[in-house]
């Protein structure tokens, strides 16, 4: 399987501190050892950084991790191959322009029968079913909106029902984003946690890392950190239920 | 104006020598501060680093610059802004997929009235005269072959007479692949050089670094780099022609 890491934040924030916990699961503290990708996002415009190398051995993993790069949505995989090689067409997350915004995705899990899945507009590059299962949503959005939905808020909406389709195929756990919302879903494990003033000090499970939020942050920073397992030992994370979706923006898990 | 750098090789080749070069004259040597990029393929995946900032300046450039990825096709660029506002979604190259596979793109030049070129499928995210030719082109051969070209030979030809159209538009050199075949365009200035056995001495114009490719290749390498001014001060470049345009495959400058 993978481990997903997704970020949303209402001002520009770093992830050094999260990543270097979920790096060290790309092969050292955990099995995730077929490759890693982040995508940054800085308004409209996204940077996705990817390696089919384990992220514990990886040189622009150690970049990522030691250089403060700040995103309001970010969204990071380390994978555990099962379904397609080890290659970069295979390493998430994978990205595709929609009404002109750049879409974004990271999947945990396993699909069967994932080839049976219509995709039209959008044809998967690689030969995961973790990306024909992305292709099938953009598809699938495409195809009920034609013009465009209404709102944002309703296409991320229309995703939701359409992961309780692919969540009958097997294990669907999914990050997406735009850049400004940020779609979680839960089909066995995910969970995340929402920080804002007062801050106080945060240590990693996967390697011995203290941070001081209260130091990095302004009392009005809201940040959500949504991870497969919880990062760090010392706080509340919530814990997702299967079946169960939530809508991120700016920080914010919306109603 | 900007400055275009491509790589089409036969043997996965790093391009930190050339990059070396390209990345002083983003700022330093030259004056595209105006943010930069570099899209690395393997085989069918491509792995795309961007940053707004001068590349001079970057950490990310650095590191690009320092530690060799190897890759069979490569896009890089830094950008002088003049249409749209300096950003990461107006930071070349840009991508998108088409018939499974990513296509990747950078623009060096100016065109008037590229708000009228028409887009249907692929819609520009930023604002650049130079994301709209892209999104121009792509959509023009999704229309031209809506069920896939007989080859992919025919749809860069296909690419290469629009191209001609956005010449009439004012300035366009371009670099265009799919991580296979490497399309260059020149409109006023764009140069190339094969290396191949034997091979000899290099010496970089922006910054005082040699090298001897000799020590880095094997006798079967063949490589091409594309710029729009020659990278090196004692090798002879192929300066391109107004309306000229080149497809290169695995190195080989294709009839």
């Amino acid at each position: 399987m993978c481990e997903l890491l997704g970020m949303s934040a209402n001002v520009p924030t770093d992830i050094c501190f999260s990543f270097k916990g979920l790096k060290e699961r790309g092969g050292r503290t955990g099995p995730h050892k077929d490759g890693w990708g982040v995508a940054f996002y800085e308004n409209k415009g996204v940077c996705t950084f990817k390696d089919a190398l384990p992220s514990y051995q990886s040189e622009i993993a150690r970049l990522v991790s030691d250089y403060p790069i700040k995103s309001c949505a970010v969204i990071a995989h380390v994978r555990q191959a099962n379904r397609g090689r080890v290659a970069l067409e295979n390493t998430h997350p994978f990205s595709r322009e929609l009404w002109g915004r750049y879409w974004t995705y990271a999947h945990n899990g396993q699909l069967s029968d994932y080839q049976q899945l219509p995709v039209d507009r959008f044809t998967p590059v690689g030969t995961t079913d973790s990306e024909r299962a992305f292709c099938y949503l953009l598809s699938a959005l495409d195809k009920r909106y034609p013009d465009k939905p209404p709102s944002r808020k309703v296409a991320f909406k229309f995703i939701q029902r359409q992961c309780k389709t692919l969540q009958k195929l097997g294990v669907f756990n999914m990050l997406l984003t735009d850049g400004e919302y940020l779609l979680t879903y839960c089909s066995t494990k995910l969970h995340w946690i929402t920080r804002r003033a007062p801050f106080g000090m945060a240590r990693l499970s996967d390697v011995d890392v203290d941070i001081d939020f209260s130091r990095e942050t302004t009392p009005d920073d809201v940040v959500t950190i949504i991870a497969t397992e919880p990062l760090t030992n010392n706080e509340q994370w919530h814990q997702m239920q299967s079946g169960e979706s939530q809508l991120f923006r700016y920080g914010e898990a919306l109603a």
